[in-house]
């Protein structure tokens, strides 16, 4: 059990900030930790409660979707991961959740536009909602074509994932992603917070205009830009 | 004592479950356990705070109406739990709380419409909303009548308790069911969780569409269908 | 200190409510419990926050409001608590929040329409909301004249302290009633409840129409009226 | 370490405010405590989670923005608390929150008008909404042009530091201070709970009217006017 001792503990740490956070309730949500060198991720078994879970109970899942690793079935959500790890390598770890001020921007089918610095903070672009999966792609196979389509959407709006961690899938709810599980968990709380702020300002201002490009930029590069000065030196 | 024993904890377990989920404040709601062979149910003891309940104070009811143990009186909701027993011996509980996400649709008298997959993964249809009961089934037996008004709903719209789990009453508040009292409690908080996503996705979008039902399908038939792939074998 | 221990303790024991049910932050909101015989009530001190309140530290006035007993000055609010155990002496306490839904509707200066049974249960009627109070009443003496307000309101609108236990004053906020201090404060969080439905009702459907009055009828006898049977006998 | 112990202690607790009052999340916001005699502020050190915070972390600077103690990097908002102490030697404390509430308001770039007394209690006037900074001065220096924003805003609305404690920074976030850091972050929960009740007040009324302003000034001044009678004598 050795091998995966510690991708396994990354994915359980991140998964019980799930329910820390709020971020959904009973068994809902997963996140998974990848290492790119070993092409595996440990991810949270399928429906299992937050308060039973173990870090011995994450399942070790390679890119082919087998199961390497594990007792229990691995989230439903697995092949949705699994095409994500495979486009964008550099990831260390992918977080599914249905906070609900995200699932409704995502079942609104609207992006989230930027209305403030809280946003900018965390991406320089609407947080992205995708079209709805075609009949064809949910008869195929769902939650790989789940995967696709982010990849897709993602392509089509020339997004990088090292700026943008977060998505809307239409209809269903959010993704997000970072270097390390703990970071795209980190991704879904802020996530939730953006979205609760916005539809806050919509309803104070139906009409309420995104924040202009050079302080969306301003804010994106003094976390994230070459002469970053947010934070203490690593 | 002994012979309800099981089943009175069972209630206990569930009703306590109330107030963790946040689902009603005070003495309001109420949870029944039913036992289809002994063909009784226990139920909380009316008025009673959650904070004060013990296992041996719910009430064991039959399907009559008549108190077959406990010295409290039951809940005043008792005869609308009967009739549903009588009409569906295949239930295990039922649920009654005064959420206010879902206490607000049963007010609006609206169904709940299907906005996204977090509906669709526990049910596949709309949430019905009954209409109002009529002056003289108030007058008659209000509670009972009550009952016949969620039964009779359910039919005209050719609903089965196996799949639909959850109902509002309209200007009063929801009722949900399932195979044991915690399940009918469960549904008690996702149907909260389903309206509140609901409300928030028309504050975005006024004129949200649901989802397209081959994605309703989907979800459905993941977590309940023949091929179900959802969670561990049992 | 003897005279007055279980009306002080009886007003502690109920302020302690209002930071637990999410009532009013720091500071804000004030409870006190009446004794008719004695012709005194114990009230909060004023500014005072909850977690470093004593039992010793409530406030015993007179209905001329003159300190019968204790140091520090009683709640800016006596004057209003005063005004309406002079008119209603059969109240046994009052409680005033800051609670913000029930604020809102204050704000928003409308009264609350009864759009469902969780409200029918603990009142027969809209819950009112005053007029503003005129230059000249706050001029002459402005806590002393929000109590006459209130009177004047209920006896205009035909209202009994007894089956009406909840006003909102216009641009303030709610004052609570009841037989007991500590069912005042349950008045109070009741009614922020009510007004958290009936604003998510409106969100829903801005033009939802109030529970007819066959069924608010009901609801109400089935816990207040001659032949109520809603809770244990007592 | 001694000379700025006292400082750091101040302002380490007020710190600690923000997630016990739920006014940012993870290591969003920060307080700083001045003093005036020795011309230097403590304030949080830069993207450190409040949970690892400790009082020895604060990072005391002048009024030049030089760091005078203190092993880590301020917060990256220093200079615009550098500005505003400059310009208001009396105050003692300052706090930027990204309380969603608050947050929302300047995202909708909108004064938050006085609705009730409990913003009158707290303010004389409408809560101030800066304009957006000009690129030029994004440019220039962000967060030093942020404090001069806010400053050049009080003075052509004619507000008193004194009086007004609250403002809104569009696109961006609330910014409160008050004579100690302590009672700048309680003017942050205050603000905060204000933006609340006006966004509910909006729901059910969107054209609610403001606050009559000889109540305003009335509850002004029972609290801060020259017979001021809220709470204890001091």
């Amino acid at each position: 059990m050795d091998t995966y001792k510690t991708l396994r503990e990354a994915a359980y740490e991140a998964n019980l900030e799930i329910p820390r956070r709020n971020l959904a309730i009973y068994t809902w949500g997963n996140v998974s930790a990848f290492d790119a060198q070993k092409a595996v991720f440990a991810i949270k078994p399928s429906g299992v409660a937050y308060e039973n879970l173990r870090p011995e109970d994450m399942v070790v899942v390679d890119l082919e979707g087998k199961v390497v690793e594990g007792k229990l079935n691995p989230s439903s959500d697995t092949k949705t991961h699994m095409v994500l790890y495979r486009a964008f390598p550099q990831l260390g770890g992918i977080t599914h959740t249905h906070s609900p001020y995200a699932v409704a921007w995502a079942q609104a089918r609207r992006s989230v536009p930027i209305f403030g610095t809280t946003h900018a903070d965390h991406g320089c672009r609407e947080i992205p909602c995708t079209p709805l999966l075609s009949p064809e792609a949910v008869q195929r196979d769902y939650e790989l074509e789940t995967g696709h389509l982010i990849v897709s959407t993602l392509k089509q709006l020339e997004l990088a994932v090292d700026d943008t961690t977060m998505i809307l899938v239409a209809g269903h709810g959010p993704f997000t992603w970072g270097k390390t599980a703990a970071q795209s968990v980190y991704h879904g709380a802020v996530l939730e917070e953006i979205c609760k702020m916005a539809i806050l300002t919509l309803t104070i201002k139906p009409i309420a205009e995104p924040l202009p490009e050079y302080i969306v930029k301003k804010h994106w590069e003094r976390k994230h830009g070459p002469g970053a000065y947010y934070g203490q030196k690593k």
